[in-house]
């Protein structure tokens, strides 16, 4: 299974880093998780202008002879390397400010250095079966730094949030910070509150989600009220329909939290109607097929 | 120059890590840096406990075959490989949760996974020019997680931080949040007001400084009073003095902040009696010899 890392394209087992590289030493540095079908990626730009955000906010350069279009065409190769050119699959990108050879110290090191570039693809199984019956969630303490919505790789706390999740048998967790529900551990959270759907205003608390943006599109497309203000955390339990969005999730509704039934305990139909017409945009724009009346 | 990787001693050239290390993709880890004199470690014991507290609270687990005393052992080893033996010097140590071979996953990978440990020593040469004239500090908010107390590698917003620090010629930047100084990027912060030596408490909010707390000894020995109780920021400007204090740091007066002259913009006298007391302790533990008086 060759992946990339730094020019080369090679083997897993053979695509290792420095003890020096600041990934390892620090977290310095961003990555992104691509959807792709049929070999092709969904919302690829989208991913990537992110990425390049995250890059001009912690100052990190593309390496010399790469950049953002470069990223996707090493991005495709690894899908048809990978033989992923049909089904579902997902691309891992990750850019961090290398360090190989220089003393660890906090601060950057010289301009010179090269940043370490490593990509992978691997195949994806959606969880559909979740998605049928409806997820668990319980609620956390966020507890994560104050630029939340660069894509670093300052994940901890998100890990031990994931965690805490998969040991009380629930798919994320909702974290709540002053009160206020901010976001899951890998995914957004959207809820339907007195007939408006909610979810997170963006800025340096949350993550801004592709998913998460591409399904307030869709939403207004399906003439739904859509409001980006925060959801008091006390709200939740009264909430019609609460669902997770994300690159590995989709729209994913929730049906119990913290132990008790949501929104009656069954998937509601907005995370239904949202669901389908998200599905129907990332086949449209990996086979190029327009769906009709569009 | 040889360091430890996962049992092995290796040129450093050779010591790399899978792609799939959750250090280098998550930041899940902890470490610690040593002060060692005469190859042999300073105040060694108070690091470890520190670096299995963080373990603990994180569920990382030794490796098979090694605990902290092996973890020492590997240390001293290194020192003396590295013709360490004489003069200051540090080591640096890091767990992380390891992970090569799995699927990158926010959720811990199987209990049978090895968590990586790496180990290097290098020389240090004391930051004694600085602290002859006295730092520049500028304050920064304090943009970190909610784990401030447990010495992991989620180290980016010091690295921030640090970095702004070096851009204005500052020795570190004194962090801030709702208006209370936190610490140093890399180090505790102690301010003498109004005759009382002060430094934040410890809890989620800072670092259990290792020589935050000799410091702390060392002026109750000098009779100093001293209280652990949060200084606000704005206050800060009226200090008599203000010091950082770490491991790579010793007892650092700091003379300009953001600008403007701090304490009479030179070093002050408390500052200079608890570095030559800590120097006093450094080489009495790692000769042997006891100080008088004592």
């Amino acid at each position: 299974m060759p992946v990339y890392l730094n020019g080369a394209y090679l083997d897993k087992a053979a695509a290792r880093v420095s003890v020096d590289d600041r990934g390892f030493l620090f977290g310095d540095g961003v990555y992104e998780v691509t959807r792709a079908r049929a070999g092709r990626l969904f919302a690829g730009d989208r991913h990537l202008l992110r990425l390049e955000r995250g890059m001009q906010e912690l100052e990190l350069r593309w390496p010399e002879g790469l950049d953002a279009a470069g990223l996707a065409a090493v991005s495709e190769r690894l899908l048809r390397e990978n033989d992923l050119g049909e089904g579902d699959a997902m691309v891992y990108v990750q850019i961090t400010r290398g360090g190989e050879g220089t003393p660890r110290t906090h601060v950057f090191p010289g301009p010179g250095t090269p940043p370490t570039v490593y990509a992978a693809a691997s195949r994806f199984t959606p969880p559909d079966d979740a998605r049928t019956r409806g997820a668990a969630a319980i609620t956390v303490p966020d507890l994560r730094w104050g630029r939340c919505d660069l894509k670093t790789i300052q994940l901890l706390p998100n890990v031990l949030a994931k965690q805490r999740a998969a040991a009380a048998g629930a798919y994320d967790a909702v974290q709540v910070r002053d009160g206020i529900v901010t976001e899951g551990a890998h995914t957004n959270v959207f809820a339907l509150l007195g007939g408006v759907l909610r979810t997170h205003p963006a800025g340096p608390r949350i993550l801004p989600g592709i998913t998460r943006e591409i399904v307030l599109e869709l939403a207004r497309e399906l003439e739904l009220t859509t409001s980006e203000e925060p959801i008091p955390a006390a709200e939740l339990p009264r909430a019609a329909e609460v669902f997770f969005t994300g690159t590995t999730t989709d729209v994913m509704p929730v049906v119990r939290l913290d132990g008790h039934a949501l929104g009656g305990g069954r998937p509601g139909p907005v995370a239904g109607q949202l669901q389908a017409k998200l599905l129907e945009r990332l086949h449209a724009t990996t086979t190029g097929v327009t769906p009709a009346g569009r």
